[in-house]
């Protein structure tokens, strides 16, 4: 079920919270040994809160339109009570949350039950939904995939089914590429629009938090839950709360879609190329546009991500190493000694790239570019080969999505149901239009060419699948 | 004469335009020899700007406060049909600059009079006044002394009394600096106040420009000539000019001024002890503040300063590393070697710091501290011995500015004439309360406790005083 028709069904008592909850909580002990999605789950939490949504509709009072809906959020949100360990061994030391986060709170409000929280990458320094302290988040539709990172076992959560809703973060491509390799939908909304108080950060001039789904009316339903100012984060801008779930069926009408070119239109595996085609040939998008300097925003994002990130783990660096998953240390480390001119240049590109882009959208509305380079890679897989080149896996996984997130823009990742394995395709919009890229994403599902498909990498016994 | 009295009589048609700079270029080519302030000297533009004025008076049209007014400005202003030399060898290359900088074009609307442009250290890393390629710019109470940098002509030419007015920059003491070492008033506006369009910067984040006179009055004449905001520069605030000439004899009443303490109270030599002593009683100034973490908020405008700068300077550093001043070219390679973890540090400090000491300006309208821990250092000295440590001279004569330009506050550098040499003390204010500096410093005038003494050390004829 959707998270719209368990909200619907409970608000017209055809189902309990109690019930919703149960069944996720239920599925969640059925398959979460295949998935690996989850760190912790709070039952008791969680059954209480669904009780309490159950008590106010039997006393008429009104509830949210998230009323009785199971979600999870990605392990580096506050969740009260549970330290917040940000997919680190470190971290587990650390007190238990005082508060919840900002947004676990604002999906509270509107009804949602927190289930649990879910694996991740450590520190989110990660594309494979790989850890190496719990273990990887496994692909739902083949297990011996990867799920994508950062936000893993977010990807993995709901693509597998265990919630129809999840939160998670993207620094670089960390909601877009378990989106991508998970067949769902993903919201990475613009720079600054979510509040992202009580989150473990990455990069704090790069990260976002925001919602999956398996619907495109569900992710605006919760967006919808998140939206607005919050005095607890500096960069969550004072605009107020603008509501998306109306606007989705307005269709693609008055709407200048193009393909985004050059870099986004290398760098491909053969079905990336096709999910690309056919979501422009559904929207009728025949314009190619150039985004300049893509290659660079990418390299710029890269130096800035890695030097923040050092600057922020530097004490733990110093005083934990061993502690760290090896290859998250050895990133950090290198990051620590990068000179600062480099970072000072790359954060004067980026004003320039930005001034060059916002440019663009005065010309388009919307811009379509593959989110990952490829469906989901086996877990461990080391390398692949991209344009004739043998690179390796983890760092190029976020090709065509760190030059997005580097200058803020809101995008949906829309999952093209591909066979064996589905492939996600971004949709851009100029910062604060969220709502048009979801109007599109919307006529993509109405169409039929973007869709969640059913895992079929785990049974309901938790055996995985031929 | 003060500009305000070359104003007035030109005004009043006791002096012409013409006469007043014409008596600046006489003054000039009897001293500058001597002072070697000037690098250009735009004898025939002066001339014609004067006649101008002139004219402009005769045909009984309004003329502006400056009316006459000869002024020069440190060799990072833009001069239209001079190459921007920012104090290098390398930048005589550039083409000659198209079109003035805002603020010339600013304080020639209100009837000032460029008469040149002034020597100063090497792309303004400087606190010395000494030129590698220009040579030292010196000190008009004796000039075997420093100037101070890195606006050391303007320190000279006014402390010389070749012209009433000039400007400068400050990034980390280059205004405050020379005035301290000259004798001068020196005003280091808010950061954001006046407009750097079309001038040639050193740290973006850091760099302030502003004027420098022999009078409090005049300082706030160039300042209210040149306030209010700019749409080529984007740094500077929408802010309107809030014209500060007329609130100076408002004296004292009202305001809350303190001594800052700890950082402030050490390193001194007696003369710059005995200084903030005679401001402080003067002021009737009895409490002591402690700014804190003050010495660390030095350091970190040093990390911000060097690590911008060689971003600035990277490709010159590749391309022409043996035309630099090679004292400046280690400064920035070593700068280019800093890994980018210590400026974020220093970046997040800096914002901490600010808050404490915004939260400071709630209880106290005024600080009082020393400009310079010492009187102008004989040229070349290389060292100094401060709270009986052994240090290099040029690093550390900015000990005491560093930290307040380093969160953008305004501060007034007030001459204390000491024999045989002056010293500075600054006059501190909150952010946008440059008229609150401005009152403290003229009362400080109207006291007789500041003062510009008259140039000792050069004759009417050019040559140095026994």
């Amino acid at each position: 079920m959707t998270a719209s028709a368990i909200a619907a069904a409970v608000a017209a008592r055809k189902l309990t919270a109690v019930e919703a909850t149960d069944a996720a909580l239920a599925r969640i002990a059925a398959r979460d040994g295949v998935l690996n999605a989850f760190t912790d789950v709070t039952a008791d939490r969680a059954r209480a809160k669904a009780r309490a949504v159950d008590a106010a509709i039997a006393a008429g009072q009104s509830v949210g339109p998230l009323a009785g809906v199971p979600f999870a959020v990605k392990n580096l949100f506050d969740v009260e009570g549970l330290p917040t360990r940000a997919g680190s061994k470190i971290n587990r030391d650390r007190p238990p949350a005082a508060r919840d986060a900002t947004l676990i709170a604002r999906m509270e409000t509107a009804g949602a039950v927190l289930v649990g929280a879910l694996n991740m990458g450590e520190y989110a320094y990660d594309f494979t939904g790989e850890n190496v302290h719990d273990g990887p988040s496994r692909n739902p539709h083949d297990p011996t995939r990867m799920s994508g990172g950062s936000s893993g076992g977010s990807g993995s959560a709901v693509g597998g089914g265990l919630v129809p809703l999840a939160l998670g973060s993207d620094t670089n491509g960390s909601i877009r590429v378990p989106s991508s390799f998970c067949g769902i939908f993903g919201l990475k909304p613009t720079y600054g629009r979510l509040s992202r108080a009580r989150s473990f950060p990455f990069v704090a001039s790069l990260d976002h938090l925001g919602p999956f789904a398996r619907s495109v009316e569900d992710l605006a339903l919760a967006y919808d839950a998140m939206q607005g100012p919050d005095p607890d984060d500096g960069a969550c801008t004072t605009r107020a709360p603008e509501p998306v779930s109306g606007l989705l069926s307005q269709g693609l009408d008055g709407l200048r879609i193009a393909v985004a070119g050059g870099h986004f239109q290398k760098h491909l595996f053969p079905e990336a190329a096709e999910a690309v085609t056919r979501v422009a040939t559904a929207l009728r998008a025949t314009e190619v546009v150039e985004v300049p300097e893509a290659a660079r925003a990418r390299a710029a994002a890269y130096v800035i991500s890695t030097t923040e990130g050092a600057s922020l783990h530097l004490d733990r660096l110093r005083t934990r190493p061993n502690d760290f998953d090896p290859a998250v240390r050895d990133r950090l480390i290198a990051g620590a000694m990068i000179p600062a001119p480099m970072v000072d240049r790359a954060q004067k590109f980026r004003r320039w790239y930005r001034a060059q882009v916002l440019e663009l959208f005065k010309s388009v509305d919307v811009l379509i570019a593959p989110a990952t380079p490829c469906v989901a890679p086996k877990l461990g897989q080391a390398t692949f080969v991209l344009d004739g080149v043998e690179l390796p896996v983890r760092a190029n996984i976020g090709i065509h999505t760190q030059p997005i997130s580097f200058i803020g823009l809101p995008v949906v990742a829309v999952p093209i149901p591909l066979a064996p394995m589905p492939i996600g395709v971004q949709i851009i919009a100029a910062p604060w239009c969220e709502h048009v890229a979801l109007r599109v994403a919307h006529a993509l599902q109405q169409l039929g060419v973007a869709a969640a498909p059913a895992p079929r990498g785990v049974l309901e016994n938790g055996s995985r699948s031929a």
